[in-house]
């Protein structure tokens, strides 16, 4: 795994295709591990990145200079940073991946048919990952231990920017898989820093079998319109809290304030607040501390002729992931108003009701077609880590395969085991 | 939902898209609906197949009239003809499949959370369903079913020579769904012939969930190349019987037959013999039936030099899925030999081994990745009715969402429904 920072289309054409083969040979290696090995592997890896410390911190120096002469902004600089602090947290990571249960192996269902079949459904990996990320190089980590634990050999395609940090992140993982008897390309990293590879690897379906991009809106709009892998993304998260008519003010205030502003840059962070017509004399009091916290508030007209603070939403309101300070409010005409404004207007990712009526909650979450549907909490619960299944690679709202958190369970498939005594079929 | 059967791109653009609002309207009532509603409307849609009868024959008697004035072949009459038994044969299918488990609503995991929160994981419909099929008028009944058992709004398009008995047949669905008070909208014949609106509904991604191709391979190609929505499809079914140094002989024989032979045009059928150099001695007996039956036999040097009667075959035969009586047989030199040449030639679909060692079966149970791998049985076998999961819409050979034969429970997905009291995240 040598570093070819600039080489031709055909060169890189040639590179990918190896990348590619080899990743397909190590997966079928991988896929009939024992956790064991696995863990071992994972283990060492942490083991190796403890050793590797200053390097690691020497690369993203370097990482960083280059970074800071070409006028990254400040979000993307703290994004790319690595201290001793954020490499604990990568190890960390890694340690817990590796306490995971296997997820592979699981048998999901079994059945002795009345001919003598017993026919069972047992968890397998999917086999070959491309991870198409940005600027955080711990994600080199992160994913590539939650493909391991899972089974599947992993292409990682970091940001050009972590491309030094990443390198040496990655050379870590490969250490470890080395170390446990595990072949060491089933983490690979794109060689490269041309944009041209992520084109060539959405391409590859012989040997990928699903592409994961995490980064930005552009990153994950190019990745859906040019692959042709399957893509496992979420693409907006649109979360609404709705305040019900019979909300408790105190929750209703709480958690419409975390819920949009305890981070405002996730996708589980709330973009609209919905409220009954009936509930409005709870806004003042759910309004006050997101004022304080300097939040803007969008609203329609009954909100805005509420509170002069308020500035008029127009329409794109509605459908705008700010990711930011910002929230849109609307008055809503009970239930029914608010489960069809959020089934046309939401990205199906994370939506609350605050309510103490358990009739009206269950009907919220039956009917709201989303991947996370809450009553009473913070749409903020939306991780991986906080619904118990350890670390996530990301939050899906496509409707197959995967819905909401992906960790190692999702990044597995399964097949059917035959067990016959030589039945034919008549 | 009337017939147009000759108007102009903007009119189809403009009805496919009205197809798409209704499907989606309807597809969130079907949703909440209970099991006893969509049984209901199952029933009264056979009770009116039952009574339309004379009418079905009658539409399917034009449609035979102008496929054979457009001189279709033999087969695809075939596939087209209705009469009486095989009405039967779609009441019969109807009453199956309303007689299933409701695969929505299933609690697949509950957890409680340290912090009070408890998850629910459970299976809800995927939404709408575009299924686009050739010339067998019956797969309008059984898809639309399995589409209503699984709380799925679906948008059928049909194959312009079925198009008059599909019309007749949808029909009696969407009586049945008004006689038990769901929208009539929840199935719906896309109303032209006109190729154009293949093309439109696979770009509906607003609307459209998932596509569903039910065909030959050129259509599974376009589909796959055009669509935009996830598609749930298998394009090959290039699957192995493997006869190991340690297997029966009268086994490798009756199930060597079988899987070739019992029928050959379907995806199930085996393609290729693999057997290991110390079991050639079982071969002449494996191949009398096949000979007698009239398949033709093409092997490798091996095989062509122990049996004059068998054709040499050429690299290619290892990647051809005949669907007809043609057999490609190659010896290998043991169970490594036979997972290597099954990976690289196989199409994930249905692979077997012949054999009396468990431990051998077991390896490659584990290390074939295809979707159902068999043990002592006949591939054939791959069947959403043989597997016990009552009628399916298709066999699936992708690695995403669903494995293997597609059934009503393959046509759901999950949600996470969070149950607080106020949480908030810190």
């Amino acid at each position: 795994m040598s570093a070819l920072k600039s080489i031709g289309t055909t060169e890189i054409e040639a590179a990918m295709a190896t990348l590619g083969a080899c990743a397909r040979t190590a997966a079928h290696v991988l896929a009939a591990a024992p956790a064991a090995a696995k863990r071992a592997a994972i283990e060492a890896a942490a083991d190796a990145l403890e050793a590797s410390r200053e390097d690691i911190i020497a690369a993203n120096a370097d990482d960083m200079a280059r970074a800071q002469a070409a006028n990254l902004n400040a979000a993307m600089l703290d994004r790319l940073a690595l201290d001793s602090a954020r490499i604990d947290g990568m190890i960390n990571g890694l340690r817990a991946v590796a306490a995971l249960d296997d997820p592979v192996g699981r048998v999901l269902d079994e059945r002795t048919r009345p001919n003598g079949l017993r026919i069972e459904r047992v968890s397998v990996p999917i086999g070959v990952i491309g991870i198409i990320y940005e600027s955080r190089p711990n994600v080199t980590a992160d994913a590539g231990a939650l493909c391991l634990m899972s089974g599947n050999a992993a292409i990682l395609r970091c940001g050009s920017e972590s491309f030094q940090s990443s390198n040496v992140i990655a050379a870590c993982l490969r250490r470890g898989l080395l170390a446990a008897g595990l072949p060491e390309n089933c983490i690979q990293l794109v060689p490269t820093k041309d944009r041209a590879a992520v084109g060539i690897l959405l391409t590859m379906d012989e040997d990928v079998d699903i592409i994961v991009p995490r980064g930005g809106r552009s990153l994950i709009e190019r990745v859906r319109e040019e692959s042709r892998i399957p893509v496992l993304a979420h693409l907006d998260g649109i979360c609404h809290v709705y305040v019900h008519a019979a909300a408790d003010a105190d929750k209703a205030r709480d958690i419409t304030f975390n819920a949009k502003m305890r981070r405002t840059g996730i996708c589980g962070a709330a973009e609209t607040l919905l409220i009954d017509r009936s509930a409005l004399a709870m806004l003042p009091a759910i309004l006050v501390p997101l004022h304080q916290a300097g939040c803007e508030v969008r609203g329609d007209s009954d909100v805005c002729a509420l509170d002069p603070a308020v500035v008029a939403a127009s329409e794109v309101d509605w459908d705008t992931e700010y990711l930011d300070a910002i929230i849109s409010v609307r008055v809503v005409n009970g239930l029914e108003d608010a489960i069809q404004h959020i089934n046309l207007h939401g990205s199906q990712h994370t939506d609350a009701i605050v309510s103490e009526d358990e009739a009206a909650a269950g009907r919220f979450l039956n009917e709201i077609d989303s991947a996370i549907v809450v009553h009473n909490a913070s749409t903020q619960y939306a991780d991986g880590g906080e619904f118990g299944m350890g670390a996530e690679i990301g939050i899906s709202n496509g409707k197959l395969h995967a819905r909401g958190p992906v960790g190692v369970e999702q990044l597995t498939t399964y097949k059917y085991k035959v067990h016959g005594n030589g039945q034919v079929r008549s």
